[in-house]
This record gives C-alpha cells, sequence and structure tokens, in this order.
C-alpha cells in the first residue's frame, strides 16, 4: 500500500485516536477520539505530520500523491455535509489548523472561514438566511488569510476596522451593518492588493493549498523554535494540519463560541471553570475584543446546551483520566466540541489535580506521580507573573533560576545594598557576576547578565540563593559606570523598573504584579508517594548551615557536595586567605591557615548539626588560588602593606597566578598536592568539628571529598594525606569516628581509568558540570556566543549544562560505573552537577545505577519526584 | 625458598648474567657476563634493586635477612681472595658501587677502598709493601666517604687538600709524602668529627653498612630524580649495589686506571678509543686532576697489557655486538675489567656504528635499526655545544626543541630584527611568547622563555622554525621593559651572551663553541631500510612551501596538518584578517574575505606544488577570532580608522570577544558554525588552488579538515557546507578533482561517539595536543606551575604532552578507533599532535592500527625510524 497522508475523522468514518498523536497531532488525534466517543465535532481530516517533515526534507514541496489524497478527502466530506467546497448555493467552508505531537498553545496558525470569496459569500447568506453573518465570516476570513498565509500585519486589518467603528462611535464588531461589512471587505481587499500585488485570491483550492502551507510553514517561526528550545521539543517533530469543516459561534444570539477547563488551572479546584462569548469565532474569545461571560452563566442562556457540556466534560475527563482543556462552538444551539486536550496548570494545581483524581478513583498513586511535571516543583516556592498582567516583552534570555522578580535596576553590587538597606526592591543588572558580586546579588530581587548560560556563576549562585536570574541576554549592554544599559534599542537607566520571569527567561518592562505561593498538604503527601517509589537517594548542594536546613525540610538525604571556596569569600576571612596564597615563606602561610582553621571548624560544625543523621560531603578546596586575590589597587595596597612588600612587587605576583585557561588549570587536587597544608588545614576543621561533635553524642557522618582527579596518584597522594592529618586528629581525641574519602569524577581521564581510581576511593560523585565542559571542550562561561545558535539550528537538542548528554558524557559516566563497580562492587556512586536536578538526567542517573544525586536546595523536591518518575517509567 | 637479594661474580661462581640487569643493574649484570665470558673482573656481589625497593618501602630499613645475606657473601669472597675484610695483616677493600637498570652516568654514589681504618691502613702497607699507596688510598677513602655517605660537600676536602699542595708549590697528589699524606688523614677526620659531630666510623661493617644505604639513597637525589625524568625512567626501579673486592691502580707507575670506549662515541669511526692514568684511582680521570694519556700511549707503556686490552674489548664486542664504554684497572701489570656498558654516542655515530656492524656481519638490518634512539635522530640536523667547551650552567628548563645556540640576548622582538639586521646572532628571552614574537622568533638563534611546556607556543612554533628552545625555566624572571632579566641570582642585561641547549634544557654562561652536523649517506641508508619495514606512514605538519620541502625531502609522505591559521597573521594579512572579525555586517565581512580569498589560494597552490603526489590535509580555521585581534591601542586606533568606528566602540567589541577560558570557547568548527562564510572562503580557495594545479597535470589529494568537532551534528553541517562551496568550484572548472573530507578527533565526546561521526567521514586525525589537555583538564599553558612537581613526585611517568598517556587518553583513541572502523572499514586515521613525533608514542600508534602519524618536518626521521622500531618490537 502507498503511504498514506491524512486520516479522517466525524461520526461515521473515524481513522485516528488518541495515541496517535505522533502522526496527527494532539488536536487531530483528540478530535477522532471524541469522534469516537459519540462527541458532536466538526467532520474533517487531518493530514499527517509524516507530510510536515516530509514538506521540509524536499524543499517544501507536497508528498507526490498528497493534494489528490486531500481533494478526494474533501469529496467525502462535501457528500457527508451535502455541502460543496466552492459551491455558489450551499458551500462547505473549512478551518485550517495546526497540530503539533504536544501542545504549543498560540505558537502555530490557523485559519477559519476557508472557501469563501465573493461568489461563495453569497451562497453562504442564502443557505443560512444571514447575509449579517456571512459577511461577517467573510471579512474575518480576508484579515486571517490576509495575516497567516500572506504575511501581513493583523494591526493593518485591525486600523481598518478600528477606524470604521470610531467613526460610527460603536463599541463591538457586532454592531457593523450590512453595509458597512461590505466595505470593510472591500477595504481589506484592496490592502491586499496594495500589499502584495496580488489580488486576493478567490479560489477555495488555491486558498487550501496555500493554507496548508501557510500551516506547514508556521512551524519554524522564531517563536515556535524558541519556544521548543525552551521546551525541549524537538525540531524535527513537525506539525500536523486538521482540515475540519466549519461550524458558527457567530451565527446570532443562538450561538456562542467558548473554552472551558474542567478543574481550575490555578489552584486545581475541582470546579468547571470558563469563559464563552455570544456571536462570536474563537479568535474572539482570545483576542479579548469584547468581555466574555463566565461558563456558569451559560446555565442561565442556554440551560440545554449547558447540560449537553456538562456531560460532555465528564466524559472526557474520565475518559482522559486528566483535566481537560475545551474549546467549543454551539451554531444555533446545537454543541460542537472543536477540542480537547491535557490542560496546562500552575504545579500546585498540577499536585491537587493528582491528588484529588486517586481520592476519586481515577488515577494509582503511581499515576498521579506521572502527572506531575517534576521540572516546575520548584514554581511552588518562587513568585510567579500574575497571569492576568498585561506584558511588555523587551528582552529574552535563558530562565537561569526560576521565579519572577520585580524592582529597580542597580548596576553594581555596592548600589544594591545601599538600596536594599533603604527596603527597595532591586533588580542586579551585570554583563556577568563574579564571586565580588555575590553580596549585591544577595540583597537583590532578581539577576539579570548579559553572558553566560544554565550555569553561569549568576545562574549557579542565583539558584543557591533561590533567586530569580535571567542570564544570556544577548542584547543587553551594560554600561555600568555610567549607570545605564540597552536592551536591543530601549535604554534604560538606574532605577527603571523591571521584571525578570526566571522560569521562562523574559525581561519584562515595568514592575508587574506577582503572585506568591506556599508549600501544601498536598505537596507534602506527593513527596511521600515518590519517596516510596524512587530508589535513588537526594542529597543537597549546600554550603551554608541555612541552605543545608532549607535541604533538610525538603526531605533532601544528606549534603552532596559543601563547597568549601564560598566559605573562603566571607568578608572577614578573604584577608587571611589572600595572606595565605601570596606569602613567600611556609611560616607565613602556615600562620594565615592557622588563624583560618577554627573558622572552617566553625562552617563544619554547623552544617554537621544541621545535617544530624545524614551524610555530608565535603569537598576540599577547588577553585583556582588567583581567583580569590584582590583585583582593585586599593585591595592590592592593602593587603601588600599588611605583607609587608611592595604593591608592585605583590602585584606582579597576582599577575603571575593569572592563568590563561583557569578551568584546565592550577586548581582541585593539584592546590592539595602542591600546597599539602591547605587541604590539611581542611581536613583537620572537618574532623575536629566531626569529633567534637561525636563526643555530644551527635551523629555525623562527613565524607572527604578530593576534587578534580584525573591519575589515580593523585588520588592516592592525597587520601595519604587526608589519612594522615585525620587519623592524628582521631588519635588524639580518641572517638570513635566513621568517614569516608571519596574522589569527584569530572575529567574524562579520571572517568576512563576510574578502575584503578576506584581500588582507592569509597566513593565517587560525578561532577556533571566540569565533565561536560572537558569532555565537549566547552566552557560554561564562554559558550554564549555560540550555543545559543547551536540550540536554534537544533545541532544539539538540549543545552549539555541544563541536561546531561546522554550519549557522550552519559557513555563516559556509564564506563566509569561499571570499571568502578567491576574492582569495588559496593563503592557508593551520586552525582553532584547542576544536572543532579534535571529530571532528564535524574532517569538517566536511576537508568545506569547511581546511588545518589545532590543539587541546590531548591530543587529537592524536584529530584524526589523525577527520581520517582524514573522508576514508573523504567518499571512501565 | 626465601627470597634472594644478592648475586656472587668472579672466576668461581657466577650467579649473573647481561639479560639479568633489571634485577642488578647494569653494571653488576655486566661484571657476571665478563666474568662468565673468562674475562678477569675483581670478584664481588651485587644486592639486588629488590632489595633497594624494599628499603624505600619500608621506611628506609633492609630487608630482614639482607645483612645476614651480605656478610655471608663477604666470607665468601674473603675465602676467595685470601684477605679478611678489616683484617690488620691483609685486609680486604671493597668498593661499594651503584648500578641501575639503565646507565644513568655520574648520577648516583659509589665509596671506594672502603674497609680501610687507622688499624686496617697499616695492614694494607705491609701486605703489599706500599706505605705510600696505603695512606693514599685511606685519604682518598675518607674524603670519598665523608662526602658520599656522610653528606660533606667535597669541596671541603679539596680545599685542604690544596692548600697543602700550594704550600709545598707543587701540583700532583703524587708528590706528597708520607708524612703529608698521614697529616692529610689526620686533618680530614678532625674534619669530619667537627661537621658531623661524630668521629669517623672505624668499623669496616659499619661502614660498609653506611655505604649500602647511601646508595641506595642516591637514588632519591634530585639530581638523579631530574634525570630520569628528563629520560623517561621510573622512579620506582630502584639501584642495585654491587660490592666488589678493590684492585689498585695507584699502586705505582705500574698501575693504572682508564676508560675506553671500542669505537670513536662522537663520530663512530672504528677505531678504539680511550685514556688512562698511570698511579691513580678511577676519579682521577674524571676530575681531570692530571690530564690523562691518550690510550694509543698504552702500547708503549705496557705492551702486554695493551694487547690484552685489545683483546678484551674485541671479544666484549663481538659478545654484545655494541659498541662497549670500558672501565679498567691496572694493578701492578694485571689487566682487570671493571665495567662495560653500552656506550653513549651521538647519533651520527650511532648510526654510522650501527651500519658499519651489518657490514661487519654482526648485526641484522632489523637490530641495526633498533640501535640508534629514535629520540634522538633530529640531533642530526641541528649543530650541538663542542662537547670539548667548558660549561657555566646558569639555568634548567625544558629541552623544547633541540639544538644548541649562541648568541646576545635580546628581550622584544623588534630588537632582534633590529640586531638581526646588522647580522648580529641574537637569543630572544622572553616570559613566554606570543604570535605576534614569530618575526622576532624567526631571526633569533634560539628562543628562551620563563613560562610554557613542551608545548608552550614558544615549543612548538620553535620546533617548526627548526629553532633551539629551552622553555619554562622557572627561576628566569625577564623586565622587557627594563631590558634585563635575572636567572636565579645572576642579573642579565641586554646584549650580554649566553648560549642554549635545547636539546637537555640546558642555559649557559656566554658564547660556547658549537659543532655543526650534516646529513650523511648512512642517514639515508638507515631511513631507507626504515622504510622497508615500517608500516605506519608518516607526514609531516607544515604550513608554508618551505616547511613542505623541508618535510618532503627528509621523507614525509604527506602534510598531516597544515594550519590556515598561521598564514592570516601574516603582516599583509592580518589588518584584512581583523577587518573581517570586527565586522559589523555581513557586507564588510564578505568585502574583507574576498580580498582574502586569493592570497590563501596562492598560500594552498604553493603546497600543493610542493608536496604533488601526496595528500596535503588542510585544517580549516581554528583558533577563537579574538586571538588575532590588536591589542596595542595604537593598533586598535588604526583599525578603528580603518572601520570608520570610534576607538572606544572597537575596543569593546574587542574586550567583549575575550574568553575566560579561550581554550574551550569560540574557535574550531564553532566558528565554521556561525560564520560560514569563512570556512566556504578557505574551502574555495583550496579547491580552486587544487584544480587550477590539475589543469597543468599536477596531482593533488587536498584533505579538508575541521577542527574541534565534538558532535556529529558539527561535523555535518559543516560537511555540507564544504561539499557546497567545493562543489560550486569543481562544477565550474569542470576538473575531475578526488578531495576528502575529515575530521579532528580532539575531544573525549568525540572519541567516545567516533562511530556516529565515522559515518560521516573520510578520515579521522587525532589530535592529542587538545585531547591531552581535555582528558586531563589541563592547560598547556598553565601546567607550568605544577606539572613539574608532578613529574619530580613520580605522579606522572611522563610528560603527557610529550609521550601520550597510553591509560586515558590512549584509551580514548583506542575506543574512537574501534568504533569508527566498525561502521568504516577502510576510515583513514592518523594523528596530528605532538606526539607525532615521539617514538614511545608513535610505538603505541603502531600497535593501535593507526594508518600515519604526522609530526614537524624535524621529526620525521624521528618517526620513519621510531615506526619501523615499533614494528621490529611488535614482531618480536
Amino acid at each position: 500500500m502507498a503511504q498514506k497522508y491524512t486520516y479522517a475523522f466525524g461520526d461515521e468514518n473515524t481513522e485516528g485516536k488518541a495515541d496517535m498523536n505522533n502522526l496527527l497531532g494532539g488536536k487531530g488525534a483528540n478530535l477522532a477520539e471524541m469522534a469516537s466517543l459519540g462527541i458532536l465535532v466538526p467532520p474533517g481530516f487531518t493530514v499527517s505530520t509524516e507530510a510536515c517533515v516530509y514538506f521540509f526534507n524536499h524543499k517544501y514541496t507536497f508528498p507526490p500523491k498528497l493534494w489528490d489524497e486531500i481533494l478526494s478527502r474533501l469529496k467525502d466530506l462535501e457528500r457527508s455535509l451535502k455541502r460543496k467546497f466552492g459551491c455558489t448555493e450551499n458551500p462547505l467552508l473549512v478551518s485550517v489548523r495546526s497540530g503539533a505531537r504536544v501542545s504549543m498553545p498560540g505558537m502555530m496558525d490557523t485559519v477559519l472561514n476557508l472557501g469563501l470569496n465573493d461568489i461563495t459569500v453569497r451562497g453562504l447568506a442564502k443557505s443560512t438566511k444571514n447575509e449579517w453573518f456571512a459577511l461577517d465570516s467573510y471579512r474575518r476570513f480576508i484579515s486571517m488569510f490576509g495575516n497567516v498565509v500572506l504575511g501581513i500585519p493583523g494591526e493593518r486589518f485591525e486600523a481598518i476596522l478600528s477606524k470604521k467603528k470610531s467613526k460610527r462611535q460603536i463599541e463591538f464588531d457586532t454592531e457593523l451593518t450590512i453595509q458597512e461589512l461590505k466595505a470593510l471587505i472591500k477595504q481589506f481587499k484592496s490592502l491586499v492588493t496594495r500589499l502584495t500585488h496580488e489580488e486576493f485570491p478567490e479560489d477555495p483550492l488555491q486558498q487550501l493549498r496555500m493554507a496548508v502551507e501557510a500551516v506547514f510553514n508556521s512551524w519554524n517561526t522564531e517563536r515556535a523554535r524558541t519556544y521548543r528550545r525552551l521546551n525541549g521539543i524537538p525540531h524535527e517533530w513537525g506539525t500536523a494540519v486538521t482540515i475540519q469543516s466549519m461550524v458558527f459561534g457567530n451565527m446570532g444570539d443562538t450561538s456562542a463560541t467558548g473554552v472551558a477547563f474542567t478543574r481550575n488551572p490555578a489552584t486545581g479546584e475541582k470546579k468547571f471553570y470558563g469563559e464563552y462569548m455570544i456571536n462570536a469565532q474563537g479568535e474572539d474569545v482570545v483576542a479579548g475584543i469584547r468581555t466574555p461571560h463566565s461558563i456558569e452563566k451559560l446555565e442561565q442562556d442556554m440551560p440545554e446546551v449547558y447540560q449537553d457540556l456538562v456531560k460532555v466534560y465528564q466524559k472526557l475527563e474520565n475518559h482522559y483520566k486528566d483535566m481537560q482543556d475545551l474549546e467549543f462552538t454551539i451554531e444555533n444551539q446545537k454543541l460542537f466540541l472543536l477540542q480537547t486536550r491535557s490542560g496546562k496548570r500552575t504545579t500546585a494545581s498540577a499536585i491537587k489535580v493528582a491528588i484529588d483524581m486517586v481520592n476519586e478513583g481515577l488515577l494509582s498513586k503511581r499515576e498521579a506521580l506521572m502527572r506531575v511535571p517534576a521540572n516546575q516543583m520548584d514554581q511552588i516556592f518562587h513568585p510567579t507573573i500574575d497571569p492576568k498582567a498585561k506584558l511588555k516583552l523587551i528582552g529574552k534570555g535563558l530562565g537561569a533560576s526560576p521565579g519572577a522578580a520585580a524592582g529597580k535596576i542597580v548596576f553594581s553590587p555596592e548600589r544594591a545594598q545601599e538600596l536594599a538597606e533603604k527596603k527597595e526592591k532591586v533588580i542586579l543588572v551585570r554583563m556577568e557576576t563574579s564571586p565580588e558580586d555575590i553580596h549585591g546579588m544577595s540583597v537583590s530581587q532578581g539577576i539579570l547578565t548579559a553572558k553566560g548560560g544554565m550555569t553561569s556563576h549568576a545562574a549557579v549562585v542565583a539558584r543557591a540563593m533561590g533567586k530569580p536570574c535571567v542570564s544570556g541576554v544577548n542584547t543587553l549592554d551594560v554600561n555600568a559606570k555610567r549607570k545605564k544599559c540597552t536592551l536591543g534599542n530601549l535604554q534604560l537607566k538606574e532605577l527603571d523598573s523591571i521584571t525578570l520571569d526566571g522560569t521562562t527567561g523574559r525581561v519584562i518592562k515595568g514592575s508587574v504584579p506577582l503572585i506568591q505561593s506556599r508549600l501544601t498538604n498536598n505537596f507534602t503527601k506527593m513527596m511521600a508517594w515518590a519517596g516510596e517509589v524512587r530508589s535513588l537517594q537526594i542529597r543537597a548542594n549546600a554550603d551554608t548551615p541555612h541552605d543545608a536546613l532549607m535541604a533538610r525540610d525538603f526531605g533532601a538525604q544528606g549534603i552532596g557536595l559543601c563547597r568549601t571556596e564560598h566559605m573562603f569569600f566571607d568578608e572577614e576571612r578573604i584577608f587571611l586567605v589572600r595572606k595565605m596564597i601570596v606569602a613567600e615563606d611556609e611560616k607565613t602561610r602556615d600562620e594565615a591557615l592557622k588563624k583560618l582553621l577554627p573558622i572552617q571548624r566553625g562552617d563544619f560544625t554547623e552544617i554537621f548539626k544541621v545535617m544530624e543523621g545524614f551524610p555530608v560531603t565535603v569537598r576540599l578546596l577547588d577553585p583556582p588560588l588567583h581567583e580569590f586575590l584582590p583585583n582593585t589597587s586599593a585591595e592590592i595596597k592593602s593587603l601588600a602593606k599588611e605583607m609587608k612588600v611592595s604593591p608592585g612587587t605583590l602585584g606582579k605576583k597576582i599577575e603571575k597566578m593569572k592563568e590563561v585557561n583557569p578551568m584546565l588549570g592550577h586548581r582541585g587536587c593539584r592546590l592539595g598536592i602542591t600546597f599539602p597544608n591547605i587541604y590539611s588545614m581542611q581536613v583537620r576543621a572537618i574532623i575536629e568539628a566531626a569529633c567534637r561533635l561525636v563526643k555530644k553524642g551527635i551523629n555525623v557522618f562527613p565524607e572527604i571529598m578530593v576534587p578534580l582527579v584525573g591519575h589515580v596518584s593523585e588520588f592516592k597522594i592525597v587520601r595519604e594525606l587526608i589519612l594522615e592529618a585525620a587519623e592524628e586528629v582521631i588519635g588524639k581525641t580518641g572517638v570513635d569516628l566513621k568517614y569516608k574519602i571519596g574522589t569527584m569524577i569530572e575529567l574524562p581521564r579520571a572517568a576512563m581509568t576510574a578502575d584503578e581510581i576506584a581500588v582507592e576511593a569509597d566513593f565517587f560523585s560525578f561532577g556533571t558540570n566540569d565533565l561536560t565542559q572537558t569532555a565537549f571542550g566547552l566552557s560554561r562561561d564562554d559558550s554564549g556566543s555560540f550555543l545559543n545558535e547551536y540550540l536554534e539550528k537544533g545541532l544539539l537538542a538540549h543545552d549539555p549544562f541544563v541536561s546531561v548528554d546522554q550519549d557522550g558524557v552519559g557513555q563516559l559516566i556509564s564506563i566509569a560505573v561499571e570499571k568502578g563497580r567491576k574492582v569495588k562492587p559496593n563503592i557508593h556512586l551520586g552525582i553532584c552537577g547542576e544536572h543532579g536536578g534535571d529530571p532528564a538526567s535524574i532517569n538517566f542517573f536511576n537508568k545506569i545505577g547511581l546511588d545518589y544525586v545532590s543539587c541546590s536546595p531548591y530543587r529537592v523536591p524536584t529530584a524526589i519526584l523525577a527520581a520517582a518518575q524514573a522508576v514508573i517509567q523504567e518499571d512501565s
């Protein structure tokens, strides 16, 4: 049999069903499903996504037989409806609608009322005995076709319509007279001719062909591509096209069009929820040209239709076992369903709906767990932009840390602090942030940067702080000195207000209203269910007692990564740290280290206390030492004075320590090998803190982690050093302390030689950030200039710093897991990169059998849910 | 049987042989071998390297039974020689000598005349009837033991001796009277007591035990560790210790000591070659206290002994089938051999000896090929320091580019050029070099840098230019502005003379005489033999017609890496390149590219012509674009003027393009993807050049190589771009051109997904430099601060930028080879990193079945020979 590209639906002859959405798109598949359920839908047929894929792969041409197939389907439709396409007496009109595998609301195009021209419009008037309706449909068709198919900005048609209305001093389109509609149609058509240099196409078949092509092409608009990239939808899927006979909500006061949710999408409340508009077509509701009525009013307006609608929605919800988002049209008191799909909802709503449906017996617990998007779990902690607010988008970047924030912009951390002390809400705007900006970040509502990806400094710190952040806004240029910035063509100065949406990456003009979320009992219940199912343990990355406490509250079962370097940046300590680094002799260095020891011990004591009963993995110092050194001449001067050297000498020393590629430089365990006293001090601080707590009867399980090991010999020498320092402390205190010594696996060479390293190590923690950087040869700090283009062009399906690259980086991890377990079957394996909070990555880590993932505290609920979902998916 | 740690040698009871050098060290094994051959050697025994390894692994203690074993061996020796250790009448004296698996001349310690004390010295005088000799031996023993075992600087003893001689106004030690010797012994002993606060040990057994320990410990002196590191000898081997009965060359005019080579080590001439000294012990010859006689004179002095020596040397050469380096002692006209080993020789000598021995029927061609150290083949092209010259070493770095150079130092490329125009020989001294220094490097005799390793810019460029370079001299600090530098404590200013030895990394004060080498027929013959054996093809890395020609002359079978970026730095072009980079619009960029096209075409035309009949692999632009941009404000100003923008705007643009980790940034094929026009221009230049030559009947085989591919999608998109540009040119010219499109495999991710990439690629060229950097997470530019320490401490056995890391990087390459061949069995595989010229790496590449290696032109003979040796080793 030759390949078939079209699938019919309608009461007689329905060929599709709901699970054929890959082929028919969500819309086409669900129309077929509804038809099979006996729900009234206007009959039609769907051109499959395969035709669209063919179209793009063959220089924008249809598959050979497609047009014939469409014509033949059209004939079937004419027969069944007893109307004829292009007929002058009783014409058949169709809508041409897009439909992707997964819903991309508002992203692609639709044309309604197709088939009208100067002749058929008269036939329509005649057959419906409603000339006003026919003309109204025609003017709608011309503007919609003109916009979608011919590329004329919708505003041009709007302007003509507005002018006409203001001249007549009327408010609504429905008040236009027949004469005015006729004039409008003429004006619309001449606008088309003026702008396209061609007559408006009168041939209905030509209209149809052009519309199908336009819908195909709408798959590749800028906004559609961006939407897919942000939502991880592959560009190669393509869209289906549904060609459906028209029903009309604009046939007068017995007709209407509407949308509804079977439950409240914002809260999850079990209550039918929606809006409708009398004498209107679909786009009127969306465009907001009149205020629609709440769905309850329909019960009074058309009680029978309302009862039909209630029956239909209950049937659909029971059938799909999920909250549905419906589109319907009432044509002369007759209800037609035009679409049903799973309703988009807030996370709070998703959780409530899922739990309610378990209680209603519609879902099992496992099914309910699959219904909440793990990736959006942290939405529940963050404010969101009020969905009712009108937004003026002025920039777009990466949604680097979720949540929304509004405030006045500032361009320096100092200014941020100054204003924050005066209780101003500020947004810190920088080209990129550095460790010295942290105090400014911590007092800001949100952070906006021009450079950097999902794992840039700004993004990582913001997520750790739970602050919204939009990073990598290419159109942003900051002039911090002059306290201004440009966003594309827009100039902004200090104290101008903006709003950030760190979930989607939007930058919005002015301060828009935000909604605060709250943890609920439902959330707690959902987490408990997930806990019963998952096999991965979930830990958190936390460097402070505050973060550790938050992580524990969210359900973390330990700290998987406690970075000691952030502790070094504290204002009181940085001076000692710098002294230690630039010391010319061991004595000066050891003096500084001696002073740092009790401070570090204090840090660990607090974290261990908070995490009582759980393991805490402390990573020894990792970043290149020059990161701690001063940059400004004032700071250099002050340090030089203290060190009793000339600022010139010190400056030269600092200069000499700078590196060409610091990411690949003198850092990680390389520091511990060349400056063993630094690591010894840290180990003593950890073990002393632990021993003192154990003495007090507090259970602590320290795990000491060595960063950036590339060769087993590095791990061996550092392990010896750790053992020596630790055993000395333990010997002195006489405490029976259990502790582990393990390593990061974050270099390809470490992964390839994991069998050698496993002999020595108690645990591996995969540092997927650095492993991604080294496996790809890609600096996350520098990828901004091309990574977006890679994602746009589909060279990479995902940002590998967000979702682990399973083919490459994942293969390295798998090899290391296999090699490690081969020599030490009980070696404890986890990951502590940014990927620890990404559901797709968690799925992968579950599959390859890691013991735990560790992520930022705010991502712990995401990780818990994703870990459960991974098990459910694996089992199914 | 319990483990045995000692092995006897001597006429009666010899337990070792030559191939036991792993256990007995070269010295011990060859003494045993000579004894078995019936050559007279003073009997003794060797403590095995296993004892030394035990000693280091057990906190400097002997294996439990070792001392008893030594005592028992000593008894055997006493029996056989009829003398007694510590005996007051006829005492046995021994030497305690070090001996590693492979010769480390002068690196470790030896003690002679051991067993003497205030009492035995009288016995020795009595039994030999030679009091002067006994006392001379005693004073030698005290100073040698004092130095080697007790750690007293040899100069302290020397000073006392010199004072005594100058007081007496005598020149030679032999002129000292008995009384004077006695006084000297007293003074030596009181020096020891003064400095060690203990009496000189009189107990011969205590002396022996201390001497054995001292020889063990001499394995780990700074100089020994450095020597091993530079020569790739593992630290864990340890040394053997040979305890041998003394024979005496200082018993008067019938006694002597000497060293000899069986052929000339500098030229290979087949002529016995050596020196001896009457009435002397071994160290006198080395120390040069008297001028020794040439070996020919021995024929007159002691004709019978000379005949014995001739017989012995011929026997040894025939037995070992190699040129030998002998040590002998004549005691009262009786010849004893103390050592034989394979003689160190220049490369020219090694080649001549090997070929002569084939002609003499001693060696097969394959054996002869194994006799020339491949690593030193390029010595033959470079001047070397006259071995007779006296050197004052003032610094030590990496031998980054072989050969010696002498000249006046300058600190800027401009100054280098200025002086070179006046025919001055200059050495360029820099903290590190950058592409802008190239013109200065090209006119200098040699390059000296403070920073950077074997693959730093200075090292790579210098090797490509065939210029000596010493890099990474940690003690060097350059103040270019003030035109001076310090080397440790030494101050040098512009125009001071120094000499560099780029083979060993030595920096020498003043201008010392150099010897120029020349290619010989022997060299050509050796290369031809290697060609018959090897299976790897050898290509060269060459960016200019000059380099290509040289490579071809040396036997290269193609260009494996033609870097196009070096072409961009040419003075005439850099301006166009910069214009192209900072262009704000496509038009300006395309204009600049259009002007670059004919220039690049010219480059390729010349290289293709030179390489007629051979493949030429051209790598498309690789480095980050900001590398090409100006740094000085003058240059920025001039470019800004040309571009008609303000210098501020341009400066900002340049600033914005700088990267945190340029190695992992916007470079390689990432450039080709974001700026496709650059690659298109390059492809057009390559293919136009090739087509024009083919039309003229010249055979060219261009291979276009895509750098830094990490994901198959990158290669696909660039391949499409290449095909499009290439086919357009080919279509226009109508030439039937064969060309290939392949990729570098230089990122771990590319190696892991090589099967996906192989589907698309005609060839892989492993970029082992970048693959090493990314697999290790190690920037070659920044590794200077710790890599040396790693090598010193034995954390790494080799510098992975010199010899490929087989365990890690090699594993990645092997995986890629396997995956690539699995999907495309005939895919062409090679490497083009620095490792292509390293014999150990070539051995590995041969083993894993690559098709070719590509290295710098000067390394081509090394690679040819190493490839042959790899095959021979694999076969054996």
